[in-house]
């Protein structure tokens, strides 16, 4: 049936959208979710229909994207039919009543993903059952190698490759900001590539924008690489396994995260790494919240890593509160180069280097440990990181105090005297958030009391920072309301929470890749 | 945040979504999918917020719907601020995890369905999760209340209200236009609202359509009982659960119906009904496949009307074909007038007085079925329809051999002689589809042969009717390659199907109400 294009002046994020009257729909026998095809000239797609009640008969409305795929002007004619049912909804409702699929189930959902033949709708009910029947690490190893085929790969064109990744779970986690350049220091290539935040107060894309551009292209992250053995990169436009970034947009609303393995799992592959090492911050307020758990989850990742020709180890870490003191872009960035510049804090240094070492290890080295705080404690590290910046197009002379933060400034005290027996990381994470963390660069949270740390009575226990002061007061008010840092009193205080829970509806969902 | 309204065109079917940019979004610290709230003077609204590339900074695109509701005229000024999760979602997530549901979380999911906070991907993974985990008797009432709750209900003043339901799965199921003007011809009251097709060729309310206007208020409805204790009348636009129809629109894509008991049972209860015969009919081609799930079914039916203050009785019913001759909206309810004239199918007459005799036992009436039959045999059954077609504005001097039916005919032969060993009713079903029903009303099949028929070769088994030639074509076309009558040859044939399927991804999902 021919139908006149009317292009819709706003764009819908890529999904395959048409838009149809009533009438028309029904003289096309086609119901609101069935597909049609569309077809112009030598061009076609397939669309999910909407039927809009006060739209034009005879008329079809499109999104940009899509009339540019079919290079179409408003007011052209195209041809619309019903299209038949892809065949991968068939695998979807297969998952949904238990099956297990087969790597050709698995590798036809991916491609009708990456094609927009399958409706978020329709993703919804395919994650749901994944969240719920689970995937066997068959399903992991097909999804992971379906992801990475319908998307780019960069071949270094050397090996080893090494490569870190944290699961993510606890704020002011900028390990990666040590590791990269203790390993590239000595000679190992570690291309790293990061996300931004997606719930948290800062990525390491976040941080490392602070220093030096982050956005670059596939060519010129080969150059930076060849240059230091290494880059801080962000990887969200790379075009590394994209079907992941779809799936997301979906669980994020869901809250629900069943693809964890695979995903992480196919953007290190596409980037070619060969050693992985991965942490899994563990504690009661991290995403993974016990030994068990953990155990659990880093043997399917070495075992899933086995499958796809990676070596991988996974270091179970300490997750009960944030990483050193500071949680935002700039306060993250700067606290990671004082470190690397020899004052930092022990946790944070700590861990960095129990993660280089366990990568020089994997690539045959020993006393792996030692090697990297040899290679911290020398300033290498920190020329090395200032090479990557220079490399990436920052400035390497930046110094930690010239990292701008945020200019309005508030502060937690005490209501008591105590020692810190309980931080609750979902609201620090939440503070540094409202306080304007991860957009608001400068903005964020540095803690002055850990866990075991003695305050007297109106000690600072937090401090706030923010670009704007109204958020600022915002921030500060919830900072009040949740008392994130728990201290014990001298009589020994054993209420951690209340119930029903201080806040109703707030969001602490962690999906970080 | 202060946003400048742009009213977009189109409408969204009734889903509150708002468009924003990605910066302005960022500003409000909003991701694709949060919730945003919208105030305007002393109106507002919850609405997800879509993301959308090239939309102008420090806009808001709103359908029309939703800027009615807030008084909004373009280019107006608007509150706009990041909304909390809906506490609905978080009984979703439970369900997902394999949780059984309380009463009030169930009210509170249908009436977030209902106002518009949860997004179709939420109702989309509430949908699969019910899918997986089942729901228990104690769910499915605490839904059924809520959705009546959360609509509006009709009360005719008097008792009993009897009522009669499919819940579908056999083309040319016309009983209901037999068993309302019998129940009604005894004197009780049977006001039967009906659905239009979803996936079927043809619905109560198509067929009646072809003989007087469906589509009436709720103050002509009881104008038209008070009258002739009975009504046959089109549902979907009497706001009577209203969160099934919304429920619908996800499940048909997703080729699920896990709502199907409180579904039905929140319709019936929303008019009143007190005593419901409830038809299941089962066969190989049906929605319900064998007897002992249509015992199961059956079993939670009655359960759940007991729970509800419902006298239920469920019929398990022959679903191997179709049920008299005839398929498509004018076909069958000229099949329908000839029966209640005298002459029609032994099948459809027998299935009719059986239900009808079943109502009639349920109020206390002893040898219904013999009450039926004499009511029907007497001419009484067809005085009471044509009352019925008068009271809605019909013509009641109506003939079958009016009704008009498409001029366009074709015949599918038999290839040899041979008796009638199988007839699959999902093919059936989809020529008639594919032939114009039940959008085209005159569209639609005539069976020829039934199970056990003999037929000559070359003798027509099947007549297909269709309003314009190219779906005559269509429809012959496809029934030839589907031969949907199959015969057994004298040495008896076995073979009923060939694998892998004949045709591939056919929908053959049924999902009427």
């Amino acid at each position: 049936m021919e139908l006149k294009t009317e292009i819709l002046k706003i764009t819908a994020g890529g999904k395959r959208i048409a838009i149809i009257a009533e009438e028309t729909a029904s003289q096309l026998g086609v119901h609101s979710s069935d597909r049609i095809r569309i077809a112009h000239g030598d061009q076609q797609i397939i669309a999910i229909a909407n039927i809009a009640a006060h739209f034009p008969q005879n008329h079809i409305g499109l999104y940009e994207e899509t009339a540019e795929t079919l290079k179409l002007k408003d007011g052209e004619a195209v041809d619309v039919q019903l299209a038949p049912l892809p065949e991968s909804l068939r695998y979807v409702r297969d998952k949904m009543h238990g099956k297990r699929l087969r790597e050709q189930d698995l590798k036809t959902i991916v491609k009708d993903v990456i094609e927009r033949h399958l409706s978020d709708v329709e993703i919804a009910a395919f994650l749901t059952a994944l969240e719920i029947h689970g995937l066997s690490l068959g399903e992991s190893e097909a999804l992971a190698r379906a992801m990475v085929e319908t998307g780019k790969t960069i071949d270094f064109g050397e090996a080893p490759i090494l490569d870190k990744h944290s699961i993510g779970g606890i704020p002011g986690d900028k390990t990666s900001l040590l590791v990269v350049p203790i390993v590239a220091a000595a000679g190992f290539t570690i291309p790293k590539t990061s996300s931004r935040a997606v719930t948290s107060p800062a990525g390491t894309a976040d941080r490392v924008e602070t220093l030096c551009p982050v956005n670059l292209s596939v060519d010129e992250i080969k150059a930076v690489v060849r240059k230091t053995n290494a880059c801080l990169v962000w990887g969200g436009a790379l075009d590394l396994a994209p079907a992941d970034d779809l799936f997301i947009q979906v669980e994020y609303p869901l809250g629900i995260d069943p693809l964890l393995l695979p995903s992480i799992m196919s953007k290190k592959k596409a980037i070619g790494a060969t050693h992985i090492a991965i942490d899994i911050p563990t504690g009661s307020g991290a995403k993974i919240k016990n030994m068990t758990e953990a155990h659990a989850l880093a043997s399917d990742f070495v075992d899933l890593g086995t499958r796809l020709g990676l070596t991988i180890q996974c270091a179970l870490t300490f997750g009960e509160q944030p990483l050193g003191y500071a949680v935002g872009p700039a306060l993250e960035a700067k606290e990671a180069l004082a470190t690397l510049m020899g004052d930092g804090p022990v946790d944070l240094k700590e861990k960095a280097v129990t993660l280089a070492g366990m990568l020089f290890e994997m690539v045959g080295a020993e006393n792996g440990r030692q090697k990297a705080e040899h290679i911290l404690s020398s300033g290498k590290a920190e020329k090395k990181l200032k090479e990557i910046i220079e490399a990436q197009g920052g400035n390497p002379r930046i110094k930690p105090e010239e990292i701008p933060v945020g200019a309005a400034k508030a502060e937690l005290t005490a209501n008591e005297a105590g020692r810190v027996l309980w931080i609750s990381t979902e609201d620090i994470a939440q503070i540094a958030k409202v306080a304007g963390a991860p957009k608001e660069k400068g903005a964020g949270v540095v803690l002055k009391a850990k866990l075991g740390d003695v305050v007297k009575k109106d000690a600072v226990m937090l401090e706030i920072y923010a670009e704007r002061s109204s958020k600022l007061e915002a921030a500060l008010e919830l900072a009040k309301r949740l008392q994130p840092i728990v201290l014990s009193r001298k009589t020994g205080q054993m209420l951690l929470d209340r119930v029903p829970e201080k806040i109703a509806g707030e969001k602490s969902f962690t999906l970080e890749r």
